[in-house]
């Protein structure tokens, strides 16, 4: 069985987002001033085979994201998994 | 009236991504083999103020990605809008 995994991680709102910052500068210059509250995050699509169980795809997927794609300390994931035709 | 807007943006399939392949060594080498087809993208959350009409709302966010946030040669983009309270 193959599963698409989508994975969003954002910095906490707690923690200064320059990029964030940046970005939205650059539309309110360009004229966009009804923008606000802009936040630049990370966004992963990846495949897992071999697991047949949505549970064992969710732990393994939550253990990828704090051993390796994401820094909890700073950084919030979120996930959606999909099973594949 | 408020808009929350959610922006994916990734690289379009036919361009190389070797932050996907870098992070998808990395998640090999921790022994997760059953991961594959990793893509790195970037993901944004914005707030659009002074608009009523939903219509109005995507084609801003359409111009913005267009004009800003993306780069329309090597990337896709897709977003939602959601009403806020």
């Amino acid at each position: 069985m193959e599963w698409l995994v989508k994975i969003n991680i954002q910095l906490k709102e707690s923690i200064l987002d320059p990029q964030g910052q940046a970005v939205q500068a650059g539309l309110n210059a360009l004229g966009y001033n009804n923008v606000s509250d802009l936040n630049v995050g990370k966004y992963m699509e990846l495949k897992i085979t071999d697991l047949t169980d949505k549970e064992q795809v969710k732990e393994q997927v939550d253990e990828m994201c704090r051993r390796l794609l994401a820094n909890p300390v700073i950084e919030d994931y979120r996930f959606n998994i999909e099973e594949m035709a």
